[in-house]
Protein backbone atom coordinates (compact mmCIF):
# COMPACT_ATOMS: atom_id res chain seq x y z
CA UNK A 1 0.00 0.00 0.00
CA UNK A 2 1.18 3.61 -0.79
CA UNK A 3 1.81 5.93 1.97
CA UNK A 4 0.24 9.11 1.78
CA UNK A 5 1.18 11.63 -0.94
CA UNK A 6 1.07 13.36 -4.01
CA UNK A 7 1.05 9.87 -6.03
CA UNK A 8 0.04 10.32 -9.85
CA UNK A 9 -3.16 9.22 -11.05
CA UNK A 10 -1.96 6.52 -13.13
CA UNK A 11 1.68 4.81 -14.16
CA UNK A 12 2.75 2.86 -17.13
CA UNK A 13 4.70 0.40 -16.64
CA UNK A 14 5.62 -2.01 -19.64
CA UNK A 15 3.40 -1.82 -21.77
CA UNK A 16 0.73 -1.64 -19.73
CA UNK A 17 -1.32 1.47 -17.50
CA UNK A 18 -2.15 0.75 -14.43
CA UNK A 19 -3.06 2.67 -10.78
CA UNK A 20 -0.25 4.13 -8.96
CA UNK A 21 -1.35 1.73 -6.44
CA UNK A 22 -0.44 -1.46 -9.01
CA UNK A 23 2.86 -0.37 -10.44
CA UNK A 24 5.18 -2.81 -8.80
CA UNK A 25 8.44 -4.25 -10.35
CA UNK A 26 10.20 -6.95 -9.30
CA UNK A 27 13.17 -6.91 -6.11
CA UNK A 28 15.27 -8.37 -8.42
CA UNK A 29 14.62 -5.27 -11.28
CA UNK A 30 18.32 -3.86 -11.71
CA UNK A 31 16.98 -0.18 -11.12
CA UNK A 32 16.15 -1.81 -7.28
CA UNK A 33 19.86 -3.83 -7.01
CA UNK A 34 22.15 -1.13 -9.06
CA UNK A 35 20.87 1.90 -9.48
CA UNK A 36 21.16 0.68 -13.21
CA UNK A 37 18.80 3.05 -14.92
CA UNK A 38 18.15 6.20 -16.82
CA UNK A 39 15.60 9.02 -16.16
CA UNK A 40 13.91 12.19 -17.90
CA UNK A 41 11.62 14.69 -16.78
CA UNK A 42 9.75 17.06 -19.47
CA UNK A 43 6.96 19.55 -18.75
CA UNK A 44 3.39 20.32 -20.62
CA UNK A 45 2.48 23.10 -21.49
CA UNK A 46 -0.69 24.58 -23.38
CA UNK A 47 1.56 24.44 -26.70
CA UNK A 48 2.57 20.74 -26.13
CA UNK A 49 5.48 19.60 -24.22
CA UNK A 50 8.32 21.85 -23.79
CA UNK A 51 11.35 20.54 -25.92
CA UNK A 52 10.28 17.05 -25.92
CA UNK A 53 12.07 16.27 -28.85
CA UNK A 54 15.15 17.41 -27.16
CA UNK A 55 14.33 15.47 -24.27
CA UNK A 56 13.80 12.42 -25.88
CA UNK A 57 16.82 12.60 -27.61
CA UNK A 58 18.65 13.09 -24.39
CA UNK A 59 16.99 9.46 -23.18
CA UNK A 60 18.01 7.97 -26.38
CA UNK A 61 21.72 9.24 -26.04
CA UNK A 62 21.40 8.20 -22.57
CA UNK A 63 20.06 4.66 -22.55
CA UNK A 64 23.09 4.38 -25.72
CA UNK A 65 25.38 5.13 -23.08
CA UNK A 66 25.15 2.91 -20.45
CA UNK A 67 23.91 -0.10 -23.15
CA UNK A 68 20.25 -0.22 -22.27
CA UNK A 69 18.68 -1.17 -25.50
CA UNK A 70 15.24 0.27 -25.69
CA UNK A 71 14.33 2.34 -28.19
CA UNK A 72 12.36 5.74 -26.84
CA UNK A 73 9.95 6.17 -30.16
CA UNK A 74 7.70 2.69 -28.40
CA UNK A 75 7.99 5.02 -25.38
CA UNK A 76 7.06 8.43 -27.36
CA UNK A 77 4.27 6.62 -28.55
CA UNK A 78 2.47 6.14 -24.84
CA UNK A 79 2.89 9.50 -23.72
CA UNK A 80 -1.01 10.39 -25.47
CA UNK A 81 -2.58 7.16 -23.80
CA UNK A 82 -0.90 7.84 -20.36
CA UNK A 83 -2.10 11.30 -20.62
CA UNK A 84 -5.68 10.61 -21.92
CA UNK A 85 -5.92 8.19 -18.83
CA UNK A 86 -4.27 10.23 -15.98
CA UNK A 87 -6.72 13.19 -17.42
CA UNK A 88 -3.86 15.32 -18.24
CA UNK A 89 -4.22 15.98 -21.99
CA UNK A 90 -3.77 19.56 -22.63
CA UNK A 91 -3.12 20.19 -18.99
CA UNK A 92 0.13 21.40 -17.80
CA UNK A 93 2.02 18.44 -16.42
CA UNK A 94 5.38 17.22 -15.32
CA UNK A 95 5.81 13.84 -17.11
CA UNK A 96 8.63 11.87 -15.77
CA UNK A 97 10.41 8.83 -17.35
CA UNK A 98 12.70 5.76 -16.21
CA UNK A 99 14.24 3.06 -18.47
CA UNK A 100 16.52 0.44 -15.90
CA UNK A 101 17.96 -2.93 -17.35
CA UNK A 102 15.18 -5.24 -16.35
CA UNK A 103 14.66 -8.12 -14.42
CA UNK A 104 17.68 -10.57 -13.59
CA UNK A 105 19.74 -12.49 -10.66
CA UNK A 106 21.55 -9.87 -9.04
CA UNK A 107 24.99 -10.15 -10.79
CA UNK A 108 27.18 -6.74 -11.35
CA UNK A 109 27.89 -7.56 -15.47
CA UNK A 110 25.01 -6.78 -17.90
CA UNK A 111 22.38 -9.58 -18.66
CA UNK A 112 21.93 -10.23 -21.72
CA UNK A 113 18.29 -10.46 -23.67
CA UNK A 114 15.68 -9.23 -21.06
CA UNK A 115 13.46 -6.79 -21.95
CA UNK A 116 14.33 -3.31 -20.26
CA UNK A 117 12.12 -1.73 -17.71
CA UNK A 118 9.94 0.84 -19.25
CA UNK A 119 8.07 3.28 -16.40
CA UNK A 120 6.07 6.74 -17.14
CA UNK A 121 4.06 8.63 -15.10
CA UNK A 122 2.50 12.20 -15.35
CA UNK A 123 1.37 14.74 -12.24
CA UNK A 124 -0.28 18.06 -12.76
CA UNK A 125 2.50 20.97 -12.42
CA UNK A 126 1.75 24.66 -13.33
CA UNK A 127 4.98 26.36 -13.71
CA UNK A 128 4.94 30.36 -12.76
CA UNK A 129 5.31 32.31 -16.39
CA UNK A 130 8.49 33.27 -14.44
CA UNK A 131 10.40 32.07 -11.63
CA UNK A 132 9.99 34.46 -8.71
CA UNK A 133 12.05 32.59 -6.32
CA UNK A 134 15.10 34.25 -4.10
CA UNK A 135 17.56 31.59 -4.38
CA UNK A 136 19.28 30.49 -1.13
CA UNK A 137 22.19 28.03 -1.33
CA UNK A 138 24.49 26.36 0.13
CA UNK A 139 27.65 25.21 -1.22
CA UNK A 140 28.81 21.60 -0.88
CA UNK A 141 31.98 19.40 -1.73
CA UNK A 142 30.94 17.49 -5.14
CA UNK A 143 31.34 14.01 -3.91
CA UNK A 144 29.50 12.39 -6.94
CA UNK A 145 31.18 10.16 -9.35
CA UNK A 146 33.01 11.21 -12.52
CA UNK A 147 30.26 10.57 -15.54
CA UNK A 148 27.29 13.22 -14.49
CA UNK A 149 27.15 13.54 -17.93
CA UNK A 150 24.97 10.32 -17.71
CA UNK A 151 21.49 10.66 -16.42
CA UNK A 152 21.67 8.25 -14.29
CA UNK A 153 19.07 6.93 -11.94
CA UNK A 154 22.32 6.35 -8.99
CA UNK A 155 21.32 9.53 -7.54
CA UNK A 156 22.12 9.16 -3.68
CA UNK A 157 25.38 11.51 -4.04
CA UNK A 158 23.00 14.39 -5.66
CA UNK A 159 19.70 13.66 -3.04
CA UNK A 160 22.80 13.67 0.42
CA UNK A 161 23.55 17.11 -1.18
CA UNK A 162 19.87 18.21 -1.91
CA UNK A 163 19.03 16.58 1.52
CA UNK A 164 22.05 18.83 3.24
CA UNK A 165 20.89 22.49 1.67
CA UNK A 166 17.53 21.41 2.90
CA UNK A 167 18.61 20.51 6.55
CA UNK A 168 19.77 23.75 6.67
CA UNK A 169 16.95 26.00 5.39
CA UNK A 170 18.07 26.51 2.07
CA UNK A 171 16.52 25.65 -1.56
CA UNK A 172 19.52 24.05 -3.11
CA UNK A 173 23.22 23.21 -2.87
CA UNK A 174 25.96 24.35 -5.47
CA UNK A 175 28.52 21.75 -5.97
CA UNK A 176 32.51 22.29 -5.10
CA UNK A 177 35.11 19.99 -6.87
CA UNK A 178 38.51 20.68 -6.84
CA UNK A 179 37.42 24.89 -5.75
CA UNK A 180 35.65 25.07 -8.81
CA UNK A 181 31.43 24.84 -8.78
CA UNK A 182 30.20 22.41 -11.27
CA UNK A 183 26.02 22.63 -11.19
CA UNK A 184 23.30 21.98 -8.20
CA UNK A 185 22.14 18.80 -6.90
CA UNK A 186 19.43 18.76 -9.26
CA UNK A 187 19.96 22.17 -11.92
CA UNK A 188 23.05 23.80 -13.49
CA UNK A 189 24.34 27.40 -12.26
CA UNK A 190 25.05 30.51 -14.23
CA UNK A 191 27.21 33.22 -12.93
CA UNK A 192 27.42 36.61 -14.84
CA UNK A 193 29.90 39.29 -14.70
CA UNK A 194 30.94 42.32 -17.05
CA UNK A 195 27.78 41.30 -19.54
CA UNK A 196 28.71 38.07 -19.94
CA UNK A 197 27.37 34.59 -18.76
CA UNK A 198 29.24 31.97 -16.92
CA UNK A 199 28.91 28.47 -16.63
CA UNK A 200 30.77 25.19 -16.39
CA UNK A 201 31.66 23.17 -19.32
CA UNK A 202 29.31 20.40 -20.44
CA UNK A 203 31.84 17.65 -19.65
CA UNK A 204 31.43 14.53 -17.25
CA UNK A 205 30.81 16.98 -14.31
CA UNK A 206 27.86 18.24 -14.98
CA UNK A 207 24.68 17.03 -17.10
CA UNK A 208 23.95 18.95 -19.52
CA UNK A 209 20.69 20.28 -18.85
CA UNK A 210 17.91 21.18 -21.46
CA UNK A 211 17.30 24.67 -20.22
CA UNK A 212 21.32 24.96 -19.78
CA UNK A 213 20.98 23.96 -24.10
CA UNK A 214 18.51 26.49 -24.38
CA UNK A 215 20.14 28.99 -23.16
CA UNK A 216 23.59 28.59 -24.36
CA UNK A 217 21.11 29.16 -27.76
CA UNK A 218 19.09 32.14 -26.34
CA UNK A 219 22.74 33.62 -25.33
CA UNK A 220 23.73 33.77 -29.37
CA UNK A 221 20.25 35.13 -29.82
CA UNK A 222 20.71 38.06 -27.62
CA UNK A 223 23.96 38.91 -28.32
CA UNK A 224 24.92 37.98 -24.80
CA UNK A 225 28.56 36.63 -24.62
CA UNK A 226 28.79 33.15 -23.06
CA UNK A 227 31.47 31.60 -21.83
CA UNK A 228 32.16 28.00 -20.81
CA UNK A 229 34.40 27.83 -17.94
CA UNK A 230 34.06 27.06 -13.99
CA UNK A 231 33.79 29.36 -11.71
CA UNK A 232 36.04 29.07 -8.48
CA UNK A 233 34.21 29.32 -4.75
CA UNK A 234 36.82 32.75 -4.20
CA UNK A 235 35.13 34.23 -7.57
CA UNK A 236 31.78 34.06 -5.93
CA UNK A 237 32.00 37.57 -4.66
CA UNK A 238 32.94 39.00 -7.92
CA UNK A 239 30.43 37.85 -10.08
CA UNK A 240 27.32 40.51 -9.96
CA UNK A 241 24.20 37.60 -10.89
CA UNK A 242 24.12 33.65 -10.46
CA UNK A 243 21.25 31.51 -10.99
CA UNK A 244 19.92 28.03 -11.09
CA UNK A 245 18.00 25.92 -14.45
CA UNK A 246 16.41 23.28 -14.66
CA UNK A 247 13.35 21.52 -16.48
CA UNK A 248 10.95 22.41 -13.66
CA UNK A 249 12.97 25.24 -11.90
CA UNK A 250 13.17 26.83 -15.45
CA UNK A 251 15.64 30.39 -14.50
CA UNK A 252 15.92 30.80 -10.47
CA UNK A 253 17.76 33.82 -9.03
CA UNK A 254 20.56 33.35 -6.52
CA UNK A 255 20.09 35.70 -4.20
CA UNK A 256 22.40 33.99 -1.48
CA UNK A 257 25.20 31.50 -2.60
CA UNK A 258 27.05 30.53 0.59
CA UNK A 259 28.17 33.00 2.53
CA UNK A 260 28.11 35.84 -0.41
CA UNK A 261 24.42 38.03 -1.23
CA UNK A 262 23.58 39.03 -4.55
CA UNK A 263 20.77 40.73 -4.21
CA UNK A 264 18.02 41.82 -2.01
CA UNK A 265 15.17 39.74 -2.20
CA UNK A 266 12.83 40.31 -5.75
CA UNK A 267 15.70 42.50 -6.82
CA UNK A 268 16.95 40.58 -9.64
CA UNK A 269 19.89 40.72 -12.05
CA UNK A 270 19.29 42.43 -15.44
CA UNK A 271 20.81 39.53 -17.50
CA UNK A 272 18.73 37.47 -15.27
CA UNK A 273 15.58 38.98 -15.91
CA UNK A 274 16.40 39.34 -19.21
CA UNK A 275 17.07 35.53 -19.25
CA UNK A 276 14.00 34.60 -17.70
CA UNK A 277 11.69 36.81 -19.86
CA UNK A 278 13.34 35.51 -23.24
CA UNK A 279 13.46 32.16 -21.70
CA UNK A 280 9.02 32.61 -20.93
CA UNK A 281 8.77 33.74 -24.67
CA UNK A 282 9.45 30.05 -25.50
CA UNK A 283 6.51 28.77 -23.93
CA UNK A 284 4.42 30.28 -26.14
CA UNK A 285 5.03 28.62 -28.84
CA UNK A 286 5.82 24.91 -29.86
CA UNK A 287 9.04 23.67 -29.09
CA UNK A 288 8.03 20.27 -29.02
CA UNK A 289 10.04 19.13 -31.98
CA UNK A 290 13.22 21.47 -31.77
CA UNK A 291 16.00 19.75 -31.34
CA UNK A 292 18.93 21.31 -28.98
CA UNK B 1 6.26 -12.69 -14.70
CA UNK B 2 10.55 -13.65 -14.04
CA UNK B 3 13.07 -14.19 -16.71
CA UNK B 4 14.54 -17.47 -16.51
CA UNK B 5 17.41 -17.35 -14.02
CA UNK B 6 19.09 -18.69 -10.82
CA UNK B 7 16.32 -16.91 -8.29
CA UNK B 8 15.70 -17.37 -4.81
CA UNK B 9 12.57 -19.84 -3.61
CA UNK B 10 11.76 -17.34 -1.38
CA UNK B 11 12.33 -13.66 -0.89
CA UNK B 12 11.64 -11.97 3.13
CA UNK B 13 9.81 -8.36 1.80
CA UNK B 14 8.71 -6.02 4.35
CA UNK B 15 8.08 -8.71 6.81
CA UNK B 16 6.83 -11.25 4.57
CA UNK B 17 8.48 -14.15 3.21
CA UNK B 18 7.03 -14.82 -0.56
CA UNK B 19 8.05 -16.47 -3.75
CA UNK B 20 10.55 -14.82 -6.22
CA UNK B 21 7.64 -13.82 -8.21
CA UNK B 22 5.42 -12.39 -5.65
CA UNK B 23 8.64 -10.31 -4.38
CA UNK B 24 7.49 -6.76 -5.71
CA UNK B 25 7.85 -3.32 -4.14
CA UNK B 26 6.37 -0.22 -5.72
CA UNK B 27 7.78 1.98 -8.38
CA UNK B 28 8.45 4.72 -6.21
CA UNK B 29 10.52 2.80 -3.71
CA UNK B 30 13.37 4.91 -3.53
CA UNK B 31 15.38 2.59 -3.85
CA UNK B 32 14.03 2.35 -7.99
CA UNK B 33 14.05 5.89 -7.97
CA UNK B 34 17.19 7.24 -6.56
CA UNK B 35 19.27 4.01 -5.69
CA UNK B 36 18.64 5.44 -1.72
CA UNK B 37 19.53 2.36 -0.14
CA UNK B 38 22.37 -0.07 1.73
CA UNK B 39 22.77 -3.66 0.85
CA UNK B 40 24.92 -6.26 2.30
CA UNK B 41 26.10 -9.78 1.28
CA UNK B 42 27.05 -12.43 3.68
CA UNK B 43 28.02 -16.51 3.11
CA UNK B 44 26.79 -19.24 5.53
CA UNK B 45 29.09 -22.23 6.02
CA UNK B 46 28.81 -25.29 7.80
CA UNK B 47 29.58 -23.06 10.93
CA UNK B 48 26.89 -20.33 11.05
CA UNK B 49 27.38 -17.44 8.99
CA UNK B 50 30.65 -16.25 8.72
CA UNK B 51 31.49 -13.10 10.69
CA UNK B 52 27.45 -12.50 10.45
CA UNK B 53 27.94 -9.71 13.19
CA UNK B 54 31.02 -8.05 11.65
CA UNK B 55 28.60 -8.01 8.27
CA UNK B 56 25.41 -6.79 10.33
CA UNK B 57 27.46 -3.81 12.42
CA UNK B 58 28.21 -2.56 8.81
CA UNK B 59 25.08 -2.54 7.96
CA UNK B 60 23.36 -0.60 10.53
CA UNK B 61 26.46 2.20 10.30
CA UNK B 62 25.94 2.52 6.50
CA UNK B 63 22.56 3.11 7.18
CA UNK B 64 23.17 5.66 10.13
CA UNK B 65 25.30 7.06 7.21
CA UNK B 66 22.81 8.35 5.20
CA UNK B 67 20.32 9.08 7.62
CA UNK B 68 17.69 5.90 6.83
CA UNK B 69 16.55 4.97 10.38
CA UNK B 70 16.38 0.91 10.37
CA UNK B 71 17.26 -1.43 13.14
CA UNK B 72 19.47 -4.15 11.56
CA UNK B 73 18.53 -6.28 14.74
CA UNK B 74 14.84 -6.85 13.31
CA UNK B 75 16.39 -8.34 10.09
CA UNK B 76 18.53 -10.61 11.87
CA UNK B 77 15.72 -11.94 13.72
CA UNK B 78 14.43 -12.92 10.31
CA UNK B 79 17.14 -14.82 8.82
CA UNK B 80 16.74 -18.07 10.45
CA UNK B 81 12.65 -18.01 9.67
CA UNK B 82 13.93 -17.05 5.54
CA UNK B 83 16.40 -19.70 5.79
CA UNK B 84 13.60 -22.20 6.98
CA UNK B 85 11.37 -20.90 4.43
CA UNK B 86 14.26 -21.26 1.91
CA UNK B 87 14.77 -25.07 3.10
CA UNK B 88 18.51 -23.68 3.45
CA UNK B 89 18.95 -24.35 7.06
CA UNK B 90 23.03 -25.21 8.10
CA UNK B 91 23.07 -25.51 3.98
CA UNK B 92 25.93 -23.50 2.44
CA UNK B 93 24.45 -20.48 0.81
CA UNK B 94 24.82 -16.56 -0.05
CA UNK B 95 22.47 -14.35 2.09
CA UNK B 96 21.92 -10.68 0.18
CA UNK B 97 20.71 -7.96 2.47
CA UNK B 98 19.06 -4.36 0.78
CA UNK B 99 17.58 -1.78 2.98
CA UNK B 100 15.82 1.59 1.02
CA UNK B 101 14.55 4.68 2.81
CA UNK B 102 11.05 3.79 1.54
CA UNK B 103 8.43 4.64 -0.68
CA UNK B 104 7.03 8.23 -1.19
CA UNK B 105 6.39 10.34 -4.00
CA UNK B 106 9.51 11.37 -5.72
CA UNK B 107 11.48 14.07 -4.40
CA UNK B 108 15.15 14.70 -3.67
CA UNK B 109 14.90 15.34 -0.30
CA UNK B 110 14.52 13.07 2.41
CA UNK B 111 10.85 12.05 2.83
CA UNK B 112 10.15 11.49 6.90
CA UNK B 113 7.86 9.38 8.76
CA UNK B 114 7.79 6.37 5.90
CA UNK B 115 9.16 2.92 6.72
CA UNK B 116 12.27 1.42 5.53
CA UNK B 117 12.22 -1.13 2.28
CA UNK B 118 13.51 -4.34 3.99
CA UNK B 119 14.60 -7.12 1.47
CA UNK B 120 16.55 -10.32 2.08
CA UNK B 121 17.03 -13.28 0.22
CA UNK B 122 18.82 -16.75 0.57
CA UNK B 123 20.38 -18.07 -2.65
CA UNK B 124 22.52 -22.27 -2.57
CA UNK B 125 26.39 -20.90 -2.87
CA UNK B 126 28.90 -23.34 -2.01
CA UNK B 127 32.51 -21.46 -1.39
CA UNK B 128 35.62 -23.24 -2.17
CA UNK B 129 37.72 -24.18 0.63
CA UNK B 130 40.23 -21.98 -0.78
CA UNK B 131 39.73 -19.88 -4.24
CA UNK B 132 41.80 -21.44 -7.06
CA UNK B 133 40.85 -19.31 -9.59
CA UNK B 134 43.61 -17.38 -11.81
CA UNK B 135 42.68 -13.71 -11.62
CA UNK B 136 43.05 -11.92 -15.02
CA UNK B 137 42.43 -7.97 -14.33
CA UNK B 138 42.09 -4.68 -16.70
CA UNK B 139 43.19 -1.75 -15.20
CA UNK B 140 39.89 0.71 -15.55
CA UNK B 141 39.79 4.43 -14.81
CA UNK B 142 38.14 5.00 -11.51
CA UNK B 143 35.01 7.58 -11.80
CA UNK B 144 32.87 6.62 -9.03
CA UNK B 145 31.69 8.89 -6.32
CA UNK B 146 33.98 9.98 -3.57
CA UNK B 147 32.34 7.97 -0.81
CA UNK B 148 32.61 4.29 -1.96
CA UNK B 149 33.12 3.80 1.48
CA UNK B 150 29.36 4.03 1.65
CA UNK B 151 28.08 0.28 0.75
CA UNK B 152 25.04 1.93 -1.79
CA UNK B 153 23.07 0.35 -4.36
CA UNK B 154 23.93 3.41 -6.14
CA UNK B 155 26.52 1.34 -8.26
CA UNK B 156 26.03 2.49 -11.85
CA UNK B 157 29.53 3.76 -11.72
CA UNK B 158 30.83 -0.56 -10.39
CA UNK B 159 28.75 -1.95 -13.05
CA UNK B 160 29.86 -0.04 -15.88
CA UNK B 161 33.13 -0.96 -15.04
CA UNK B 162 32.34 -4.55 -14.23
CA UNK B 163 31.02 -4.91 -17.60
CA UNK B 164 34.34 -3.06 -19.05
CA UNK B 165 36.10 -6.14 -17.94
CA UNK B 166 33.47 -9.20 -18.62
CA UNK B 167 33.56 -7.80 -22.10
CA UNK B 168 37.27 -8.06 -22.60
CA UNK B 169 37.07 -11.81 -21.03
CA UNK B 170 38.63 -10.74 -17.68
CA UNK B 171 37.13 -11.78 -14.46
CA UNK B 172 37.65 -7.95 -12.93
CA UNK B 173 38.98 -4.68 -13.51
CA UNK B 174 41.18 -2.80 -11.06
CA UNK B 175 40.42 0.76 -10.75
CA UNK B 176 42.51 3.78 -10.86
CA UNK B 177 41.83 6.83 -9.66
CA UNK B 178 44.72 9.52 -10.24
CA UNK B 179 47.20 7.00 -11.02
CA UNK B 180 46.59 5.30 -7.60
CA UNK B 181 44.92 1.64 -7.45
CA UNK B 182 41.74 1.73 -5.13
CA UNK B 183 40.18 -1.53 -5.10
CA UNK B 184 38.08 -3.65 -7.93
CA UNK B 185 34.36 -3.60 -9.01
CA UNK B 186 33.52 -5.36 -6.11
CA UNK B 187 36.30 -6.40 -4.27
CA UNK B 188 39.19 -5.34 -2.23
CA UNK B 189 42.85 -5.41 -3.97
CA UNK B 190 46.20 -6.23 -2.24
CA UNK B 191 49.75 -6.61 -3.21
CA UNK B 192 52.77 -8.20 -1.73
CA UNK B 193 56.48 -7.01 -2.04
CA UNK B 194 59.40 -7.90 0.28
CA UNK B 195 57.54 -9.96 2.55
CA UNK B 196 54.96 -6.82 3.27
CA UNK B 197 51.01 -6.86 2.21
CA UNK B 198 50.07 -3.53 1.07
CA UNK B 199 46.33 -2.41 0.89
CA UNK B 200 44.58 1.09 -0.36
CA UNK B 201 43.89 2.70 3.13
CA UNK B 202 40.36 2.40 4.37
CA UNK B 203 39.21 6.29 3.23
CA UNK B 204 36.27 7.34 1.10
CA UNK B 205 37.89 5.96 -1.62
CA UNK B 206 37.39 2.14 -0.88
CA UNK B 207 34.61 0.09 0.82
CA UNK B 208 36.25 -1.34 3.92
CA UNK B 209 35.35 -5.27 2.95
CA UNK B 210 34.89 -7.25 5.79
CA UNK B 211 37.48 -9.72 3.79
CA UNK B 212 39.90 -6.73 3.89
CA UNK B 213 39.44 -6.46 7.49
CA UNK B 214 39.86 -9.90 8.69
CA UNK B 215 43.26 -10.02 6.63
CA UNK B 216 43.78 -6.63 8.48
CA UNK B 217 43.92 -9.13 11.26
CA UNK B 218 45.19 -11.94 10.36
CA UNK B 219 48.34 -10.16 8.80
CA UNK B 220 49.32 -9.34 12.20
CA UNK B 221 48.29 -12.78 13.57
CA UNK B 222 51.04 -14.31 10.93
CA UNK B 223 53.51 -11.48 12.03
CA UNK B 224 53.61 -10.02 8.14
CA UNK B 225 53.83 -6.44 7.88
CA UNK B 226 50.60 -4.62 6.62
CA UNK B 227 51.03 -1.28 4.89
CA UNK B 228 48.05 0.81 4.15
CA UNK B 229 48.99 2.65 1.12
CA UNK B 230 47.71 2.93 -2.73
CA UNK B 231 50.39 1.28 -5.10
CA UNK B 232 50.70 3.33 -8.40
CA UNK B 233 50.33 1.83 -11.63
CA UNK B 234 53.90 2.32 -12.05
CA UNK B 235 54.39 0.57 -9.59
CA UNK B 236 52.68 -2.71 -10.58
CA UNK B 237 55.56 -4.94 -11.88
CA UNK B 238 57.40 -3.71 -8.90
CA UNK B 239 55.53 -5.76 -6.88
CA UNK B 240 55.61 -9.70 -6.26
CA UNK B 241 52.07 -10.95 -5.62
CA UNK B 242 48.82 -9.60 -5.84
CA UNK B 243 45.57 -10.37 -5.57
CA UNK B 244 41.33 -9.22 -5.14
CA UNK B 245 39.41 -9.86 -1.50
CA UNK B 246 35.66 -10.18 -1.62
CA UNK B 247 32.67 -11.73 0.66
CA UNK B 248 32.31 -14.39 -1.84
CA UNK B 249 35.74 -14.06 -3.69
CA UNK B 250 37.65 -15.01 -0.66
CA UNK B 251 41.11 -14.32 -1.61
CA UNK B 252 41.78 -14.55 -5.37
CA UNK B 253 45.16 -14.51 -6.53
CA UNK B 254 45.55 -12.40 -9.19
CA UNK B 255 47.61 -13.83 -12.34
CA UNK B 256 47.72 -10.69 -14.89
CA UNK B 257 47.03 -7.28 -14.23
CA UNK B 258 46.96 -5.16 -17.37
CA UNK B 259 49.88 -6.35 -19.31
CA UNK B 260 52.09 -7.33 -16.02
CA UNK B 261 52.14 -11.17 -15.46
CA UNK B 262 52.43 -11.85 -11.72
CA UNK B 263 52.64 -15.41 -12.21
CA UNK B 264 51.94 -18.64 -14.68
CA UNK B 265 48.72 -20.54 -13.56
CA UNK B 266 48.02 -21.69 -10.37
CA UNK B 267 51.83 -20.82 -9.55
CA UNK B 268 49.63 -18.50 -6.51
CA UNK B 269 52.78 -16.45 -4.33
CA UNK B 270 54.34 -17.81 -1.18
CA UNK B 271 52.03 -14.71 0.89
CA UNK B 272 49.64 -15.23 -1.26
CA UNK B 273 49.20 -18.42 0.10
CA UNK B 274 49.75 -18.29 3.56
CA UNK B 275 46.34 -15.84 3.83
CA UNK B 276 44.33 -18.06 1.61
CA UNK B 277 45.15 -21.18 3.81
CA UNK B 278 45.03 -19.07 7.09
CA UNK B 279 41.57 -17.62 5.95
CA UNK B 280 40.63 -21.11 4.91
CA UNK B 281 41.02 -22.49 8.53
CA UNK B 282 38.80 -19.31 9.99
CA UNK B 283 36.16 -21.02 8.43
CA UNK B 284 36.23 -24.32 10.42
CA UNK B 285 35.20 -21.79 13.45
CA UNK B 286 32.13 -19.77 14.29
CA UNK B 287 32.93 -16.24 13.57
CA UNK B 288 29.01 -15.65 13.38
CA UNK B 289 29.58 -13.20 16.81
CA UNK B 290 33.29 -12.04 16.11
CA UNK B 291 33.01 -7.81 15.55
CA UNK B 292 35.88 -6.82 13.18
Amino acid sequence: MLPKGNFPAKVFLNGEIVTSENATISVFDRGFLFGDGIYEVMVQLENGIFYKKAHLDRLQENLVKIGIEYQVSDLEKEIKPLLIASGLVDQPCLIYMQVTRGVAPRKHSYPKGIPATVMMYALPFQMPYINQKNMHAILQTDFRWHRCDIKSISLLGNIMTNEAAMLVGTDEAALVRDGIITEGSHTNIFFVKNGSVITHPANEHILDGITRKILVKLCQELNIPLVERGISVEEIPSMEEAFFTGTSTQIASIAQLGNHTYHAPDNFGPITQKLQEALAALKEIDTSEVTL
